[in-house]
This record gives structure tokens, sequence and C-alpha cells, in this order.
């Protein structure tokens, strides 16, 4: 395999779409360091794997010899939602924007080399932009077009309200792609539209267009919805390790292969061999074990990776419970407290009537005993483990 | 009749539609000098009697006390055709934004009071906007509203396309009207939509929104059409008095009552009068001089103007012009008629060759002028007083 082959298949490895390969092979042929842009929203950096994928990808450019430029959209940040319909998206300061961007680098350096990694402000060149030069790049496409994009259509097919500077941040994105001469841009299969528009704007502005790579968006614990923390399908980056540990083995075998492709660093050929593994007789729980120590160990270390595995073993095969667990500590007016209300109070259920469905099931122990009476109060100055589920602990002293 | 009454009816003279007419009568009780807001476009500013209604509604402002902001939109004549289509349509530099201004004024202080007119380019504070705050004005419209605009609705519907920097143009517009703080805002009929957004961004700013006030379209000498240069049916106020004299005095009846509501300068008082002297037996052509000469004095002089009425009735009176004469309209395919034909088809002569001996005797006049030109070819559009001999006349509409 020539070595143009190879970095393909490894660009390709997990590839949602490409648009256009063939620009691409003649990219890689040159052996120049292309310029690989991805774009990140400037609020709240809080990662969970879901995000990795893209990074991951980033990361094999590297290691293929490219430059990555981690993108911090701010420009639009700064602005804040003009419309004023979000209380939750005042604009942010220039201070907040270097935080978050801190606390970006501290996440995704776990993961891309910081050798061949800038990070970029899009306010740099968008925050000297004038309105007259927001007009000309305006003029760069149609209303028709943008109608086209797959939100906008549905939303004004359906009366929903689009303001008109929706129809600029797809521009500006794309615009951003021009001041960096971005060769490739990176970005999930839902910005098709927006990483499609860099390409017109390069073009329109004499440079080659750059190579749109999608990455599918990664399914969750559930292995059904995409991963995200509103479902609280989720494993953020900066989840304790044991956390991590348990909801990595929580997963389906099948989804198990899907996370190997999209977030191991293993070469697919040794993935292929723990497949066959698998398929000649190994417990597909100690294959497991393997992705989930190798995510641990990125994002924490080797050590806290083995501890992990070693308090899992302990818990659940040896039956017993947890090293560490929350402790809670939960006031009650009356003397006691329902037990349905106790363990959503301590976060064990998201609910109350959660709670009662899990009681039914008998899958809640009160120090290892497992309870079945739904109106179970308990009296205040107890002091007791509480279990749901597996893997759900807390000490819980009612006061 | 209170003043406010009075005022009013004064405001009212010719006015298409006022929105909200409620809000102005408010305005004018305050006893404020109010700001009056009408805006030009910053190139070629060759005005005809069309443009000039527009202006006289302004002076009649400035007679009732308010002040009128002249606002040149320079700032996206500067821009010039973003999307690069338009080759007649270069960006206009500072200089020839000055130049244009010069012969606005040059023309429009013909009708407007110079000492209440604050002539102002809406790049003073275009110019300083920011990307940032262009995004901000963006917000706050819907593309669906947009979209309710009538050119724009009908250019979508019909595939053909509106680029994304055109949806800016309406809300710089209203926009002028927050900066200028307009409390009234003059326009053609045309422009309801983009009058009316200056109401809503006031709104939105905190301001009492401004009244709109529409005029008609002027219709041009055929009386049927919007008098226009490319129609050629329009009277420039740069015209020589001869030429302006003619061309008023070939309108209808019916048009010359038209054009005394929306040009003149008389009190609608005066101008019921004169209409009642025509039906107690006055000659119309007589009040219709009154019209002329009052028009030709505003943009030439009271010397040009009588002189005009003179050379007037020398030319058509004198050389024993008849007060009534055939009036036939002739189609052309090609957009010009050869004279010979022209002469025939309108039975002044017999035959073609007829009309060449004619010509070549000398014995052929157009609007009194004798024409030596065998070949000449009449364009479409023109409308001109025929005349073969001494006694055949005919007033020719070319269609």
């Amino acid at each position: 395999m020539s070595s143009v082959d190879e970095a393909l298949s490894i660009i390709k490895r997990g590839a949602e779409e490409i648009l256009v390969e063939e620009e691409l092979i003649e990219k890689l042929k040159s052996g120049k360091s292309l310029r690989i842009k991805a774009g990140f929203d400037p609020t709240a950096p809080d990662l969970h794997l879901g995000h990795t994928v893209l990074l991951n990808k980033l990361r094999q450019f590297q290691e293929l010899g490219h430059e990555v430029i981690f993108l911090i959209g701010d420009f639009t940040g700064m602005i804040g939602d003009p419309t004023g319909k979000s209380a939750t998206r005042p604009p942010l300061t220039r201070d907040q924007v270097i935080e978050n961007a801190k606390s970006y680098e501290e996440q995704i350096f776990k993961i891309l080399d910081p050798e061949k990694t800038l990070v970029m402000f899009n306010s740099s060149w968008m925050g000297n932009m004038d309105a007259a030069d927001l007009i000309k790049l305006a003029s760069s496409l149609t209303v028709a077009r943008m109608l086209e994009r797959d939100d906008f259509s549905k939303r004004y097919a359906s009366n929903q309200p689009i303001a008109i500077h929706e129809f600029l941040y797809p521009l500006i994105q794309g615009y951003d792609s021009v001041e960096l001469k971005a060769d490739v841009e990176l970005g999930g299969t839902d910005q098709k539209f927006n990483l499609l528009m860099g390409r017109e704007l390069q073009k329109q502005h004499g440079q080659a267009p750059q190579t749109v790579l999608m990455m599918p968006i990664l399914e969750g614990l559930d292995g059904v919805q995409k991963m995200s923390k509103s479902l609280n399908n989720y494993i953020g980056v900066h989840e304790p390790a044991d956390e991590m540990f348990g909801k990595i083995m929580s997963i389906s075998d099948e989804l198990m292969w899907r996370y190997f492709e999209l977030l191991s660093f293993r070469p697919m050929a040794e993935i292929e061999d723990l497949r066959l593994k698998m398929e000649q007789g190994t417990n597909p729980r100690d294959i497991k074990f393997q992705l989930a120590e190798e995510i641990i160990e990125r994002f924490h270390d080797r050590a806290s990776a083995v501890k992990a595995r070693e308090n899992f073993i302990a818990r659940f095969q040896k039956g017993a419970m947890p090293d560490e667990m929350p402790e809670v500590e939960l006031q009650t007016e009356d003397g006691e407290l329902a037990i349905a209300n106790l363990l959503k109070m301590a976060d064990l259920t998201g609910s109350t009537s959660d709670a009662m469905r899990m009681i039914k099931q008998g899958a809640v122990k009160i120090d290892g005993q497992k309870i079945e009476d739904k109106s179970l109060k308990i009296q205040s100055g107890s002091c007791n483990v509480y279990q749901v589920g597996k893997r759900k602990f807390a000490k819980v002293t009612v006061l």
C-alpha cells in the first residue's frame, strides 16, 4: 500500500462522507502539510466522548504530519443572542472566552498534540470586519440557496421564525475557511451545509476549495440516540475513572465495536484481531475492559485505569460495594423521609416515580438488602448505604 | 378650521396613504417642529417632475414649520453592487457622492427652503457600523417577514435569485430612521415595505414610530404609465423652457388636474376655482398655460416662462394651428417608425411617396419645426403635432 493509500485509509476510518475524495487524494499526493480546520462553540466547553470523535480524527491528521487549526467561534458568541430571546445566552466577555479556551486546551490536549495545534479565534478577523464587508459577504449567496439548508427549510415550511442574522452565521463559518486557507474542514454530518459554504466562499475568493470531512454523530450509552448531556446518556471527559469504567461496561457489544472504531487509538487491524478473538470465544467483557482502560488512561492515567478495573471487578464480580461512594446528608422536617423522595434527593433516581419503578423491579437495596415496600419511611438519625441498579451507590444520612 | 386641521389637509393633499394618521395628528397637535425624512439614491440625480412630487410635499411640511432631512443613501452606493453582476453600478467614490449631492442641491433648492433642509448622508453612521452591529440589526426581522415584501415574494416564487444582502438594505433604510429619530418619512407607494421597516426598528429602539406618508407615482405625459426616462414620457427639471412648455401643453385635460394637485404650489382652493372656470367656459388651454408657466418659472424664471408661452403661441396659434385636431395612435413593431410611413398612416398624406415629396418641398413640420430629413425615424413613446401644408394637422402618438 502506498503512503497516500495508507493515509487515505486512516482518514476514512469511521468517516461518514468526504467531499470531494479525489481532491483530498491530490492534496495528500502533494506531500504538503495540510491545514485541517475544525470549529468549536465558545460556550461551556465541557466535553463528552461524543465530542472527541472529531478530536480523534484531528489527531489522526496530526499523526499523518498535518497541522490542526482548532477554531473557537467566539465572534458570534461575543454578540450573544441578538434576538434577546434566550436568557441563557448572554454575550460572552473577552475574559470568559479566554477562560473557556483554557478549559478547552486542558481537555483537548489529552488527545491532540499541542505542537501541531493552533488554537485560534474567529474574532481575530470578524471583529475587524465592518458592516460594508459583511454586506459584500452576504451578497455571496441567495436566499433560496440558504433555505435549502435542512433546518431552515423545515422551519420556513412550518412557519417558525428564522431571524435574518441566522443566514449570516453559515456565511461567517464559511468565511473563516477563507481567512484560514483551510485545506480540509472537519465537522459532524449535521454541519454539512455550513461546511460546504466554506468551499463556495473559497472558490469565490480564488482559493482551492477545502475538502469537507464529516464524522458521524456518536451514539450515547443507549446505542440509539446521539450522546448528549440532556439525554443523560453520555460519558464526560471529566468524569471519575470508576464512573467512566462502569458506563463503558454498560454498553452493548455491538456499540462496543462502534466505540472502538470511533474512540480507540488502536489501529483498525488490531481491532479486527480483537473481534476475531471474540468470535473465537473470548468473553466480550474482557475486550470491553480494554476499551474502558484505554479511554480512562487517556483522560486520567494508567494507574487510574487499572484501579477502576479492579474496583469494577470487586464491586460487581465479587458482589461487594465500591470503596468509595457519594456521601449525602438529607434534611427532614417531620422526622422521616419517604424512600422514593430519599432516592431522588440523593440523586440515585431521576424522579420519585423513577424510584417507585426501581423498587418495584427489585433494583433498590439498603445496606445490601433488597427492599419491597414502596411506602417505606426512613427515620431521621439513620445512616445507610443505598444502591439502585448495579452501579449507583450513596451513603445517606437523614438528619 | 383649526390650525391642525388645516395642516392635516395640506399634508393629505395628493397623498396616497398615511400610516398612522391618528399618530400624525398627535404629532401636529404637540406643536413641535417635526423631523421629516426622505431618502434619495446617491447615483445620477437627474430629476424629472415625477421626483418632485415628493419634494413638493417636503416643501409643504417646511411651510408648516417642520424640518426636512434630505437623506442621501450613499452607504450602499459606496459598496457598489456586491454581486458584481451589474457593470453599470461600480462603487461610488466619496468625490462622486459629493458631486452628486451638489447636483441634488442645485435642483432641490428650486423647491425646498435651504434654511429648513438638512442634507445628510447615511454613511455618517453606517460607515462606522461594524459587522457585529449589523448582525444585531439583522436579528430584528425574520426571513418570512422579509419575503412578504412584494418584489421579494414574486422573485422567490418564480425562482429568481435574491442575494442575501438584499435583505439587509431595507433594514438599513429602517435603521436610518432610528439614527435620525424621524417623526415622519415620505416615500413613494412602491416603498411601503421599507418605510414601515423604519417604524418597526424605531419601536425596537424605544422611539415613537415615524408616520409613513406615501405619495403616488406621477403619471407621465401619456397619462397612463409612470413618468420615467426609459419610457420617454417625462419632463426633466433641466429641460429648456420651450421644451417644458410644449410637453405640458401636450397633456390631456384630465392629467392637467392631476398635475395641478401634485405639482402646483397653488392652494387647492385656487385650483378648484380654475376648475370651476373651465366648467363655466374658459378654454382649458388657457388654464394649462398657467400650469406650464408656474412650472417653468420654478425651474427657470418668470421671464423664461413668459417667453416660452409667447413662443408656443407664435408657433402654434400664429401658425394657424387649430385648437382641435385629430389625435392618432400608431403601433410600431421595432420601436420606430419612418416619417413617410407615419404621415401616411396618420392620413396626412395619401401615400409614402406623397409624403416624401411634401418633405422635399419643405411642407412638413413637427411641433412647428420644418423637417428636411426624409429618412427621419420617429421613436415610440413620442407624442408630437405633425403638420402637412397649411391646413393638415394631427397629434400623433407612436406606441
